[in-house]
């Protein structure tokens, strides 16, 4: 499995190390972790520190908020651009968020090290060829809805594009289950691995819904043969502004990474670290 | 995870051994294989010797079948009870079989030392009505369409007639997706092992059914805390009566067993063996 | 549509007008109505007089309830019978109840004159075949997630028996949607009279499970092509042991007829009449 | 039902009668035809006098297609609107086309009296919002598999800009069933009058994917209480560019608006005329 997984190279600087890269689809398990929105400078800082010590290299925050309900939080937009740059580059961590616009682009590329497209866009073509036109990598989640060859074909509308640089992501799919919030398709990671190129890696948050079960699901995405993982973390999970319900503690983020690498090392496979 | 897992007990006999037990919800991770459908006394005896040999602790093959379509094979029925006797005896396996209407039950209980509840008769209330007025143990499939709450109540039918003696099993759930043959759903399983005490084994040929797949979703199984597996393994996949595209080889089988072990050790578990 | 729907004719006894019969998917359409469950020998005998007067041609009461929880209501079973027989005798309507278990057969036999297979049994290959060896009509639910194949195939194992009556009967399907107890699939009636030869009725009480929404699908399922309806009725909706939220009164009973007889003349044709 | 449904008002201009206006929501059913993609002057004109003739007072027709494979056709874009706006002159029908993108709403307005969202689109938040900057109806397809309730609040990201114009348009829900391409969910349009203040119609062609099935879901649609119907129309439909599967000739559209009618006499309404 895997064996045909192309490499997508994520380049970024540390002030520490200088240039540095983190590859999706080789030997690495890439572990990327952060709020599910950007609330503050402060809670960035304090979420960058905390995944960084639990083993994640890669931070997460969404500036660009999809939302059902047109009356809840939409994120900070633009204004949180200054302290992001700041925060990630004091941290050594490449940044990904989400794009929800191609007009957002221009201004997002200054301080994303990698594009989301989250699942209420996959279907967004527009968005996509845009996004075609880069050279920077974009994490492409799966439609809630959407099948396996659907998300293939999503991805093809940024290959075609020029664009070779898409990392697939599982994040469950809507079905008549209600104990979880979504069910989460590892059947789809490895089919993924099976027959497409391109490196895939599982939201267990988004997944499950519920803090008990991120654990042992990532555990299982580990072993299934994804990629990475990206997960909700938050410094205070009771006082996150948006899915408050299954954010993690940095105590059980930081368990999450150690369960994970004995899995990846029972199945010849490591960790990425900084 | 599962500290709260109740024990369900499968006694044998073994010739070689005298009486033997097999614990589901323990340490010990339960490997159960076997065909779909008993085709012929040759066909399980070199299915038996050949599952064994690949690390499986218990024999399955069904008797009675259910079949969509009322033109295809339906099972040999009591015909096949004398050899099966014979056949899990010189093995030392003890035998699971599904039952399909609470009047086979008599005749069946002769021959399986657990009885099998296919996902089409989770619902059935009749039947799971008359298995609880035992203490055989039963492996009680979840129905394709079941929520996890209705799959806990029909495992109440069960216990409230007296019947403590029940395994779950996932096999995954019937969902938009066309690309699996089912959604092998393993939120349900971490769920399982938090909130109820039921121990769960996971079906991953029936969950992806596709060949492929069903190593990745078993390493996965493993890691997400189930107790066991089981999986279709045929003498010769291409010549099965009946899903003969899902059907694992005894190469096939071996390779899986071999990487679970390595799975559990890592998680700090171990594979049941006789 | 619709021409080549074989008739399936239910024979039964009128104290009054001696023998009498009902004709499923013929120019008539039929209305049966009547409680989620029989109560008491008072509440069916006030539903036979009410849906009558209503409009109903064909009387339904459960006596054996399939309980999604084995502490519900499970039904009054067999001592339900004789004040049964004499409260259908007194209207002079002919009676349909529900089965769940082959076992039940020969005594539901004496007071039913059509037997009804319901959604969690459509997958009951023993029992189907079972009510193939008869002649009385069968009323086969879709199961809740059924697609229009496996449906026709069950019914297939009735037909195999030897009993070609038959009739389908759309009670919703299990999709994402929760807003809707279950989403009502007319597709599927209209795809059952274009390409299969059974007459097929509506249930609007368990394919909407609103109250408010039962009387326009009850026209659209008229307009579809549907050969008829069952429609929960209570004498009290707020006092029923079961489904009260979406039982309907009388007057919301009669309203729905007049209704659906408009529109059937509006289609070329006509509401059954005693 | 429907009694507080809020009356959304079409204006355009017709050569020959001058400023006339359609009013969705009101006791005039309007239906809607036209081909699914316009893919030349000469289809396009034969398609617009063919629908007028056969009952529509809409007409309809994609610039910007959404299509799931980007090899696939994606639609004339902005070199049809010139042909568009004489062609509909002529014929004096007013013109609903989908809109894609944010970027394309200036472009399109000049052509078309009301912007359809496809269902792809029903999550894309960005889109909606620049939309509720307008005073133009919008036509809202639901979501294949949003709740009833996300359709609402996506109607609401239109109602918030101060554009309170919205049509919704219920297209069928994707689930397990294969048989139909969706399946139609009429629960939803009933729902929607009785619980909403948006007047909503139905696209049978989408919602069941094939065209024997189109004219009585048709009929289904208008029973159940929609205020319209928006149904693809070909002049021939084996030589259409994308849907030709689902593509009714002039004749069977022509049927199904005969039909319509004498359905919306039984309940009271009226079938909008020019």
């Amino acid at each position: 499995m895997g064996a045909q997984t192309r490499t997508v190279t994520v380049k970024y600087q540390s002030p520490s190390a200088g240039a540095r890269e983190i590859r999706f689809g080789g030997r690495d398990f890439v572990v990327i972790a952060g709020p599910c929105a950007v609330e503050s400078r402060e809670q960035l800082q304090a979420a960058a520190t905390g995944v960084k010590a639990g083993g994640a290299v890669f931070l997460r925050g969404g500036v660009h908020k999809m939302r059902t309900n047109p009356a809840s939080f939409q994120g900070l937009g633009g204004e949180a651009f200054k302290f992001i740059a700041e925060i990630k580059a004091a941290a050594g961590l490449p940044f990904v968020s989400e794009v929800t616009d191609p007009r957002q682009i221009g201004d997002l590329a200054a301080v994303v090290d990698m594009f989301q497209v989250g699942s209420r866009n996959m279907y967004n073509y527009a968005l996509l060829a845009e996004l075609g036109r880069l050279r920077t990598p974009v994490l492409l989640k799966r439609g809630f809805s959407a099948t396996v060859e659907e998300w293939l074909l999503a991805a093809d509308y940024i290959v075609r594009g020029g664009n070779e640089n898409v990392v697939l992501c599982e994040r469950g799919i809507r079905t008549f289950e209600t104990t979880t919030r979504n069910t989460l398709d590892l059947n789809s990671v490895a089919y993924v691995k099976a027959h497409s190129p391109f490196p895939v890696i599982v939201d267990p948050s988004h997944g499950t819904g519920r803090p008990e079960l991120i654990p042992p699901l990532s555990l299982a995405s580990a072993a299934v043969g994804a990629d990475g993982l990206i997960v909700e973390v938050h410094p205070d999970p009771a006082r996150s502004l948006s899915d408050a319900h299954q954010a993690l503690d940095f105590a059980q983020f930081n368990s999450i990474t150690e369960g994970v690498a004995r899995v990846l090392e029972a199945t010849g496979r490591t960790l990425a670290r900084l």
